[in-house]
């Protein structure tokens, strides 16, 4: 199937902004790469980068020794493979849809009935940033599919394997994403707080980057604390210290909704409230882990 | 009242371990440095330092030039200074206490009135970057206080003045702070998602601080479009594309409390039944902008 050893024939089923990503990385490569999707329209810019655009997604699976989908959510996988399960036997899928861990794991085990072999995938970029530096890709299921397949997988950013428990990169995806989008929702919180002083987004954003990134910085010492499952040890910011009213107090005298900084003002109260006030701020954890 | 034309005799007012950390800073730097906090005990590090401890605010104040004020809040400025108004007067006060824009415009209205010169300060720092890389300190009040004293302010951290205006380096804290408080939350929800599969908090981290600063590389974007005033620009990541509802599926089966990745889907479904699902994810800033 393949022109040469390093030349792979991949088939990328879904052409949203990043499957498209991916199939672009791929053509760059030189790889011999056919594209799918739902929807018509959407891979005339592969094709002129030398994509072949299949019919069907029939079509493109059997054009692919490797075939990679990236589709809207677990339900559209069910969709589009289960009517080529009979073609998808025997070759490779890597599935990069965003899905739950329980559905990562239930697909893995259609796969495995099915005879294809399986990798789950979590893209931790966003589509512009495939290929380029800061694009990390996680993966769980089987681990020969993550070795043999490593060069190319390469191609959209530093790849990480987690195990044989295809749940996994999944769990890791959307952990780190709801990291994001809560970070993504703090920096919008505290642009409408100095937008009220005439401040534009972007005077805000050049302080906030900088600042956020320096500020990651106090993860590894949250991590510490709370791995050693001990919050009183000195040297922390305390809850008590922790207290948001300033910041509840100035977003309310700006119109502007409270609902970001209170959440995390609640996860705060909830320790103070059960006597952990004078230990650290890494201790609002278990407001999480154990819902009031 | 200096030793040469390059020291200072410099007061500081509260010894938590912000205070404490500027101090230090002051006393490496060769200056003539009184300390003071309201309970004993505090000053013995600096003391050992090179410090003079005071015995009384008073004391403090009649001892520096340039006094430092890094207090609890905005109550205990009041209830420090308020008696020793009379001594301040003819001198330099710094505050650096966190406090609301209100409230910084209140102490300078009062400070002008007793005849203080006053700079009102925010710390974007934790104590232990004070003087580091990475230490950004913003002020904003009497350009004068802020231009004369800055080689002693720069010995803290990077300083920028944003103008008369006492209440706007308040307000820029707080925003700054509100995003890190909420980008903390999120990456502790990350860390509670993963901890019921095993993974230690350390490892996410590892992941996570990276993760995130490639993310805040987004701000940017996002603040583009908000004062371009257009969510419709085309590129961006939809909101009906933004469903969070993954990330709310697999914190609810990992048994933990989905209220953080709520708080940010609650923004996004308010703009989505407002009618603007395909415009992009800065406009989760409007639903922060009026409030519901």
């Amino acid at each position: 199937m393949t022109a040469d050893s390093n030349t792979l024939s991949v088939s990328v089923l879904g052409l949203g902004a990043m499957g498209s990503a991916l199939a672009s990385a791929l053509l760059k490569a030189g790889h011999e790469t056919t594209v799918w999707n739902r929807s018509a329209g959407k891979a005339d810019d592969l094709v002129a980068q030398g994509a072949r655009a299949a019919a069907t997604a029939g079509d493109a699976v059997r054009a692919g020794e490797l075939v990679v989908a990236c589709l809207l959510d677990h339900a559209s996988v069910h969709e589009v493979l289960d009517p080529v399960a009979g073609d998808l036997a025997g070759r490779t899928l890597i599935n990069v849809t965003t899905t739950t861990p329980e559905q990562s794991r239930e697909i893995a085990a259609w796969a495995s009935d099915a005879g294809i072999a399986y990798l789950d995938g979590g893209i931790m970029a966003v589509p512009h940033m495939i290929g380029q530096p800061g694009s990390s890709i996680l993966y769980s299921g089987t681990e020969d599919v993550f070795q043999q397949y490593k060069p190319v997988l390469d191609l959209w950013g530093d790849s990480t394997y987690f195990g044989e428990d295809a749940g996994l990169a999944s769990l890791y995806d959307l952990a780190l994403l709801a990291g994001m989008y809560v970070m993504f929702a703090g920096f919008l919180h505290g642009a409408a707080m100095v937008a009220s002083a005439g401040v534009t987004a972007r005077e805000f954003a050049a302080m906030a980057a900088p600042w956020l990134t320096a500020m990651t910085g106090e993860f590894e010492g949250y991590a510490a604390v709370i791995d050693g499952g001990d919050y009183t040890v000195p040297g922390q910011q305390s809850l008590e210290f922790s207290d948001l009213g300033d910041i509840l107090t100035a977003s309310a005298e700006q119109g502007i909704s409270t609902e970001a900084v209170a959440m995390v003002q609640g996860l705060i109260r909830r320790q103070i409230d059960a006597g952990h006030g004078a230990e650290g701020f890494a201790r609002i954890i278990e407001s999480i882990k154990q819902p009031g």
